[in-house]
């Protein structure tokens, strides 16, 4: 990874950027099985589950979770077919997520389209969530391991919990660095430990090799995090698919916000104060605050946290065989990080 | 039961009325022992989480649900414990749906209480609902039957589903009593018979006394909803705790309306197309409605058909020997039906 000095963000040349090609090629052929589980689970005599399922599920999101599972196993050359239900059970607890995090937020955008929660209203994006999170625990039913069971109903719980916390610290200026990372750690982080354990668990490995992954999957999902909150202040609806500003707008406080209220004079500190209340949100306002996050080093500090976590990522790899799979899985922390520029 | 005549509802003695105090004896001990699992599981570092949820579980709701398992784990002369914990489950699974609904149906009140998402706003309930759902899960894992839990997450993806056929269902005229009892079945039943079917899997009965009790909490359950059903359109806050007229208000076709429209002519098909499409929502078209219902028998005619469910209730205990715990379980479902009035 290029070294950056502080304040200053090193944009990295799109023809030597890192890919996800590396893991896609790699589990190509377990995706396809995957893909057909979940287009067949979300199925439901109501029209409308697979309907609005089908609008975010097919809605162009890289399957990051299950592509971890699938990885994993690839890692651990697990010869079986387990975990294509298990991945897509994580890829339902994650899409069940999404559909209540549009309403928490009232967003209007995702991946460059509009919202389930728009086209078809809160009520119903709530009660679809409630219907594939309940599918996601029929399928690791049906797969009948416990261990497995209680490593996602544990994340399911830990993700809900920080989506909390997070409600509580919104428009609280105060939240600080490991307040916010307890944050992210449980409303990203859990559910990549756990797609990344799980195909551990399958494979019918030791102790030491599971929390290998769930340490991989945990610091992959807290670089991507921090690199998610870097990109609010730094992308506009066309790149990223979402608009920019979001969390400014809702006033979430994300490390970007963060560094910058810590390191700001008086002055700044009195608009970070107003634009977190709620005060502050023309679109001057945002380039106000964009200017500040870059002159404050915090945009570019964001992502050198967000290098520390993802390379605590690769190493988490250090007792796994190299190989393609162990060089698909580094690369795809490279890819989390460089996705910003 | 006492036989009414169409179109006439027979007043209950309350002194002579049913009650649920038998019910409630027999399993005094084992549900202090699940209040205690509840109350331990709902706890979280998140302090909103357990206020949130505590305002409900603490709200004078009669839990139903858990005491059912209790009562037919008495029923099989089940000696363990292990059910404790699964009928809190059963409970959480039930107060994340209320949380949910509340947000879907936009209420004010419940169990005579302003409900959660009027004191902390609907992003709180439709999280602290994710969170009570992951414990349920939690607790299941711990108890460790994958029949349990096969039960249980079948049940959820139903109720869900059940919740989103009412949604799709809302505002239309057209919906039919075979539509509507398929509606209730999933939305309301399917956890009533969960909750007592759970009790034979723990005590290892056979499959025909574990559909027995499955069919009872079914058939209970229908009989509920459809009391429910009919006291919105007979209720007043005081009594039952919610506002009378609900329903009405937002549009849901439920069994009595559906029968007064069907029964009615053309002057009142109008009425009740207007109203449920929302252009009736004063005070004297609620009363207008509540007087069409009488007129046609509608509300009579429901509560005949929730004794003929309460009826199939009782029978479906048949199997099993008379005893208190028998009784107790009939004399539920005669209070589930005279609680209308």
């Amino acid at each position: 990874m290029t070294a950056t000095s502080p304040g200053n963000v090193v944009p990295i040349d799109r023809n030597g950027a890192p890919s996800l090609d590396p893991i896609m090629a790699l589990v190509a052929n377990g995706m396809n099985s995957v893909n057909s589980v979940i287009l067949d689970r979300m199925q439901s005599r109501i029209p409308l589950i697979p309907e609005l399922a089908g609008h975010l599920i097919a809605g162009g999101g890289k399957r990051m979770r299950p592509m971890l599972t699938l990885a994993c196993a690839e890692l651990l050359q697990y010869p079986g077919t387990r975990h294509h239900k298990l991945a897509a059970a994580v890829e339902f607890i994650h899409t069940a997520t999404l559909l209540h995090d549009d309403v928490v937020d009232g967003s209007g955008m995702r991946r460059g389209r509009r919202t389930a929660n728009i086209i078809w209203g809160n009520s119903a994006s709530v009660l679809v969530g409630d219907f594939l999170f309940s599918r996601s625990f029929e399928l690791m039913v049906e797969d009948g391991s416990l261990k497995v069971l209680k490593i996602l109903s544990n994340a399911s719980a830990v993700i809900a919990e920080g989506e909390v916390s997070q409600l509580t610290a919104q428009r609280r200026i105060e939240t600080d660095e490991s307040h916010y990372l307890d944050i992210i750690g449980a409303k990203t982080a859990a559910l990549f430990a756990a797609a990344c354990r799980i195909s551990a668990v399958v494979a019918e490995r030791d102790e030491a090799q599971e929390m290998a992954l769930d340490a991989y999957g945990r610091n992959l999902g807290i670089a991507f995090q921090l690199v998610d909150d870097a990109i609010d202040y730094d992308s506009d609806g066309a790149t990223m698919g979402k608009d920019a500003g979001d969390d400014f707008r809702d006033g979430k406080v994300t490390l970007p916000v963060i560094l910058a209220y810590a390191r700001g004079d008086a002055d700044d500190r009195a608009f970070w104060k107003a634009a977190i209340a709620g005060h502050k949100t023309s679109d001057d306002d945002l380039a106000h605050a964009t200017r500040l996050l870059r002159e404050t080093g915090a945009i570019a500090d964001t992502m050198a946290r967000a290098r520390h976590y993802g390379q605590r990522a690769i190493d988490a790899l250090g007792p796994f065989a190299n190989g393609q799979a162990k060089a698909a899985l580094t690369e795809a922390v490279a890819f989390a990080i460089a996705r910003a520029y």
